[in-house]
């Protein structure tokens, strides 16, 4: 076991050595106070990985930057909120080739990186967004301006960083910054994420760690069930500290994004609760991974949570109806370490019903499903649905 | 092609020859004005097809129902309300056939078969049930009574009853009620639907028009995605008619239960709208089936419906996400007539926009997305989610 320690920084993508960020508004968000354009920067060019949607219509940036090859280096990550520059062709990748000849006569970067969130179906307003370079500082350090100016209906800006500090006396840092809320599920809905390292990581590692982070975070969380058109997980090295070790790399990056898809789901739209699907016996995996997704995706659960109704009816009725083999004679249900269904135990009694309601009343809690015909298991992690969604959702326009 | 005549009638199943039903309020249910015990009865032994649903939690009435074998008959069809009988395991059956012994002390009835809706998880209460075999009146003919008795979170009763004339001269007819309401899925979620006539039509054919009919209206419907223990839609035949022709039963089956279905998306709990989406040009019929059904699922669909949003971008991510066979410069959507997004017309205009908004304006309108694929084609029907629903489900108990 390699000995590493790992310690929380305070604010986010400053920390981490050659990097710089910053945001501005240029009249795409009426609120004059945040952001809608921000950028992420490296003096050195830097080694690059992203997962994207699985979604088919990924938007034009995502499309722009398959286009690029398979192992560019860039030093410039560009982000814009309020158009998600998706479903719009052709023009949609011409837009960005527009947007990124402009910023070569206002600053030397290699290969520059766009990303975008907001409503689809619109072709960016190229003016605007250009008019950002003659007043974005290239050399500042504001990740919290660059955190808060990627929102879209999030209610807090999502930002985290850590040292890493190995064995020999050498450290590293890693940051990120992240948005998320609504449209969040399996398979990575509308979320940004970017992560900016100066470990002296090699491209394959970043590549393998990041998908597997992704596995255990992003793609385990669900708001809505809905999975959108520009999903993106990026990873930048500088390699400026010059200091890495894998098993240290893959502790840290795992930790952050898990952290990250926790803070997307407590923001979920109108979200009060989050709440751990266990689902473990399953035939296997990717079984338990079937029947925890149906559950933190039911609607019928969601609104249960919400209304803090203790009867697990829902919850086994959801099982029976993902298409996994069960059997309701070796299905157990548990709400954290009480057990509220088995076959010898199948109705609620005022006790435990008063017990599992004071669970539910938790902000935190977790739902397990034994189904007892194997030994697949899997977790995936949701939010109950509340007045508030329907009502954010009816009245913002994505 | 053979002549009939489809004639609708006033009420419900009293317009076919040699059925009787009736309801009472045994108190299941606080409000004594509605039944919460229904039964429809023949006064000759009946032939008798089920559609049941595909979740794997069958409810203990449809395992007692498979228990009878093939091809049995039946004179008597018990129906109640506020506790599903599902998940309650073998003594869920025990308790059926307690209920069908006191029954035959009362009554001399062949094979009766029992159906049930409500809360999952709790023993049925069997003195409360047989109860109301002293206050059923078995040669009535209420079937408004009936028809409100098994209902749920519905709002209205559901019934429909047809006349058929046959070229020959002859005549029969065909009657049903149902319920719905929260969790209409295809795959026939929470639903059920009694249909009664008395033509003289094979069990055969039964079985075969009963299936088709199903895949043509309860399973293209969905109000919250979700699939409950109970759905059941049953068809029961006397014969006493002595008319039948099977192009004619087809299609007064087809109106029938299509009819119902719709009846039963319009009340979706908290449904304002009622939408069909038509898939056209997907690679093949299932991938149609799987883009329309992914379409009136969509939580962010169903919010944009309700929130009148004529944007069509969450239409195409849908589609996308949905994992067909699709491209943005092929696909096509129509709201009605009204094109709304092609390749070549990308962005709503302020005027097409105020189009799409009237059209969206109305209780019902088609979403037509042709993909340019193939020949597959499938509509299926949802609705929109508003407050209401949620309110409906945290507070209700099912």
């Amino acid at each position: 076991m390699f000995n590493y320690k790992i310690t929380p920084l305070e604010n986010g993508l400053e920390n981490v050595q050659g990097f710089y960020c910053d945001a501005v508004n240029v009249g795409m968000r009426p609120d004059t106070e945040q952001g809608d354009v921000a950028f992420i920067r490296s003096e050195v060019p830097c080694n690059i990985s992203a997962v994207f949607t699985s979604n088919t219509f990924q938007a034009a940036p995502i499309r722009h930057y398959q286009r690029y090859g398979k192992d560019f280096q860039t030093d410039f990550v560009l982000i814009n909120a309020k158009n998600a520059n998706a479903m719009t062709g052709e023009k949609g990748i011409e837009d960005i080739d527009t947007i990124i000849s402009t910023l070569h006569q206002k600053l030397s970067v290699t290969n520059p990186v766009m990303s975008s969130t907001g409503v689809i179906g619109y072709r960016l307003p190229i003016d605007k967004i250009c008019s950002a370079f003659d007043i974005l500082d290239f050399s500042a350090k504001n990740s919290h301006k660059a955190a808060r100016a990627i929102m879209t209906t999030d209610s807090f800006k999502k930002e985290l960083a850590y040292c890493v500090e190995l064995s020999d006396g050498s450290h590293f840092n890693i940051a990120a910054i992240c948005k998320g809320a609504g449209m969040i599920n399996p398979a990575m809905a509308t979320m940004l994420c970017f992560i900016a390292t100066d470990a002296d990581i090699p491209k394959s590692d970043m590549d393998t760690l990041l998908h597997a982070g992704t596995e255990q975070s992003f793609n385990r969380i669900s708001v809505d069930g809905d999975t959108s058109t520009n999903d993106t997980a990026m990873l930048l090295a500088n390699g400026q500290s010059t200091a890495y070790n894998k098993e240290a790399f893959s502790a840290v990056l795992n930790q952050l994004m898990f952290e990250l898809a926790m803070m997307i789901l407590k923001d979920g739209e109108g979200a009060n609760k989050l709440v751990a699907f266990e689902v473990k016996g399953a035939k296997n995996e990717e079984e338990a991974r079937k029947a925890s997704s149906a559950l933190s995706n039911s609607l019928l659960v969601k609104t249960a949570l919400f209304g803090e109704d203790p009867n697990w009816g829902r919850i086994a009725s959801t099982i029976g109806a993902s298409g996994v083999a069960c059997d309701d004679t070796r299905l157990t249900i548990h709400y954290d370490d009480l057990l509220i269904y088995s076959d010898t135990f199948r109705e609620l009694d005022k006790e435990r019903e008063e017990q599992a309601y004071h669970i539910m009343k938790q902000e935190q809690f977790t739902v397990t499903c034994d189904l007892g015909m194997g030994e697949g298991a899997y977790t995936s992690y949701g939010c109950d649905l509340s007045y508030e969604y329907v009502k954010i959702n009816a009245e913002y326009r994505t």
